[in-house]
């Protein structure tokens, strides 16, 4: 029963087989194989459009290298308070871009409250020479709460950003999670939404450690590769890394591992809410459960074998306490049941 | 008959059979797993020394962000001229250290020559405001010439570092290479010659991506943790990297695999020694060769299905191209009998 | 009737005089000279401590240096939301320190909350690798809104970092005018106040281009003079900047000029006061006054020849509006009538 | 008898009274001021050419400003092995680009070798991610050896720059030295020889702390004063930096103090020159000399009062040795022949 993260699960064996595969063989290093090559026609077709795709290995360093080429080192990166590129990246986001600052905007389910957002961008005036200079808006997608903005909510956001002559970036680390969700196209819930870069992430949902970056305007990805490099994030058997990426996308590996893992956190969270003691804090949209429970009832959970990270909010106290709970493509319907159980005790 | 590097070739079944095995069931995530807290034992008996172990899956992300440990923005990182560091990252060491000064070094066979580091020294006057300070010593182990240094070469340089106060950095891409031509311990290759931090690489001995920085006094590693995970070089799924390692060091396959090389790398030296017409640049120690051939003959070769780099050197003409051959784990001993009956014409 | 900025304000004739006194003949140029030598002992008196003292020429250089070298790339650096170091130095702490994080906290009349300071440290627990590392406190005295931290609360915040291990800066823009109003000594308002390392500022209270930064444990400033020079701030005629805070300090030029500036504020915040229609927005403590007046109020100054900069704040409407007035040391009483016979109206 | 440098000297009469006029008033900080306004306008007479003007203060701030502005953190910039960006500013380039490269280039008399330099290039090829990519050449002039660029060697090396596509800087730190030598137009010397930004100084020719940089294209000045203003280089009295330039130019002071110290440097190598036991090490073209000297005679010169910096010098031995004699606006006749008379003893 675990349900601490998506990344404590290992690799989708279709992912695992992919990569036996792809060892045949000498071929060109530095991503000038066959793999890395079809991956860019394959991404064109899944986001029906021209896109400059560059595989990496981890969602911070997508984020952080999407994130330095949008932004000048005097500029602003909107996000939310809680984003991931805010909070959980040991400022990388500063590193890489060479030391712009984060603003981190309030919102409820983890979603930027636009009229916060406006405010934000009110208080760094463009042009003055004092302030940092919004620059770039960053959006998560599942949020970092559960959530998933809808195609309007995203417009919204975007055309802020496109009003001020600022560039978005997509945190797609849970992309196919909210894509299942909201049953539109990759292209509906990116570039048509105003996005100019996401971070599509594949490793929480079954890949070992990939992830691409994706431009749907190339002329912006100009320097990426030498970023990229400079990181220390261009693989030398990048084969591997793109045979992940393929592998992924086959057969919509993706979308189905997505569809498991948000079926299992909404089996999980309808059970929660017939249980009287349980406070289910956010809405459950994609795979993240925040709920606040007794500690008596944690106490049983763990004794049962149960684990998850605490996750304090405001609210808790000696009595009851929010933890998180997370499913992937490889939760099994007996955990989600058995936890249900101990729960209803 | 591939010989363009040795990160052309695939992965060692045995690396590819562990990361099958680590598969199994869920576990903590960012390193808090049972391989990665195994491999610190393991690598502690092998370098026979208390050691703090990094995996990272780049041997750039290796290098520069232990020369950003060692080295201050204002520092200065003393190399060969040609060292991968210098060359062939993008300025990577440059950005993780804020900015620190690369001074390269001559010396034949990608060997920094001792007379030619104390006067680069002695030209960065330590206190001194308006120069760079004098900071670190990086020592590629084989080298980017394919020569190997001898461990009283290691020492001479190490000693002229440490009068100074400076931190010494191998940089050991080819450390297996290295350490079975030179019949040594890796104690003996590293700590005991005087060696701060290593880079010890794995992927182009048969990892899929996988490397090891090792501080030998675990105290300089205080702040490693952070600059690993704001460089987006924290995995989350970490066993499947630590895994590579593990099973890279299990049953010596790691110095198997070195071995192998070598062995090919000297078959084809002795094989092209006998050529008149080839002129054998540098002394071939590990498993890299450079080697001047004729137009002509390198035509042949090519038409053969023979693959690898052009490396222009002084001397090459119209007539006459030195080129670079590189043997791995896995080249096959047919591929090099092929290759000098093609030369031998 | 100048109230936009006390740098709006010339040079003091005494400093001007200083200047032209240091020109004589040929001297060691980057701090060899006497003056830069002399000052050292003035300040370790003035403080009555052993200092580094470190000139530079403008506040941001001041802030960004110190801050850096009290802060690692992957630190955070806690200060008001609205700090100087945080909103008007367009990143330039982002910058030097390579890319550390600003936290703003919140706090009334410009100064830090000592709850609101706990609870964003606690959100960043030490030894985490996902988020960046408390290292550092920022406190401005006098604070961004006119107030002044009295040397309780100072001790109180100092107290939050001490425990915590943070280094603690103080930016002293304005640390004359605080000092002045608090009738301490310089020992208590820093080092005895558990302040590292001041900003100590000179530029707004009537030098030319003359800050310094000063630390109480010169063992932390190893690596500052490197900073300094490799950012362009160690001026190859130092003798002009280091005799303009000489100055400063003779006859205590400069704790007349902060009386001067404060009093001239405190008149004008006492006939503010009179006046109905006007509502001062925080204590009026050192030279800064942050006042809602009716629009037809602010016209009719304007026409007068009254000059002051917008400053909007929650509760502003059509009808009335919030701006700053700041004095300096050569406001002239006649100005201060000359605005509240205006208002007087 | 102070011969050390050029900023061991202290302020132009005219420029010091610049200050004191400069001194009338309050006026609008950080740039808004009149002062500043016209020296915009005064510098387009003087090149003919439409510019944007940045003053800042010291020439480390200057160069390395410009540099970062026409340089990515993954570029290169070609200079002079011995050119004081890339051995006497600390890293300055480096830290202000976010880690770009300077390549030292060989040549004669502190002048780039155009064959070393395309060289240099060469080994850079553009578009491949390993390297850094050839992006900024930085001319100095007058060169750190004292030499002067004629028009034709400026547009041969520019033209090389071109040729690549990269931008040129010239380091001006000596820049009316070199213009009075070659009795050009400041037009001639820069934007007609291909110059992109000029880091025009001041300092070391009688201002206080002085320089402007100066694009020639407006356009690539697009983020200048951000970037400025975030490493403090912004000064809020600018008023008083722009007076200096002002003051500079005001009557062509800068050419008259310029022509001083060149006349100076001549007659004292007309001098040297004379004495069997002197050996002048390269062309004296401004107002530095090199010259090797006997021992005996160094300490006779040191004896009598004489100051200048060892030069240490291929050749040198402990019979003879180099040292560096620097004249400027305010040398002495007098003390030239004061030394020329110890020298021929």
């Amino acid at each position: 029963m675990i349900f601490t993260s998506d990344n404590a699960f290992g690799v989708a064996p279709e992912i695992l087989d992919a990569l036996a595969r792809a060892n045949e063989g000498a071929v060109p290093s530095y991503g000038g194989d066959q793999i890395t090559a079809r991956i860019q026609t394959r991404f064109a077709e899944v986001f029906d459009h021209e896109v400059a795709v560059f595989p990496v290995a981890t969602g911070t360093a997508a984020n952080a290298l999407a994130l330095a080429t949008l932004t000048p080192p005097h500029g602003a990166v909107f996000c939310h308070a809680h984003a991931h590129v805010n909070v959980d990246e040991c400022g990388a986001p500063e590193m890489f871009s060479g030391g712009a600052k984060l603003v981190g905007i309030a919102g409820d389910g983890g979603k930027i409250d636009p009229a916060a957002l406006e405010a934000a961008m009110a208080a760094l005036p463009a042009g003055v020479v004092h302030n940092v200079q919004p620059s770039t808006l960053s959006i998560t997608q599942s949020t970092e709460a559960g959530g998933v903005y809808t195609l309007d909510e995203l417009r919204r956001l975007t055309g802020i950003a496109d009003e001020r002559g600022l560039h978005v970036h997509m945190d797609g680390a849970r992309f196919a999670n909210a894509l299942v969700a909201l049953q539109c196209s990759p292209a509906e819930m990116t570039w048509k939404a105003g996005v100019d870069v996401l971070s599509f992430g594949a490793t929480k949902n079954g890949a070992l450690a990939a992830e691409a970056v994706i431009f749907f305007d190339p002329a912006q990805a100009a320097d990426f590769a030498f970023r990229r490099k400079r990181a220390g994030h261009l693989f030398s058997k990048m084969r591997f890394v793109s045979a992940q990426l393929e592998a992924y996308l086959e057969g919509d590996l993706w979308l189905r591992n997505a569809s498991h893992a948000n079926a299992m956190a909404k089996r999980l969270a309808d059970g929660l809410a017939l249980v009287n003691a349980a406070r289910l804090q956010t809405p459950v949209e994609a795979n993240e459960i925040f709920v606040r429970l007794p500690r008596e009832m944690l106490k049983r959970l763990r004794a049962a074998g149960a684990d998850f990270h605490p996750w304090p909010m405001e609210g808790d106290d000696g009595e009851a306490r929010t933890v998180r709970l997370v499913t992937s493509f490889s939760t099994r319907a007996d955990d989600v049941e058995q936890f249900l159980k101990v729960v209803s005790g």
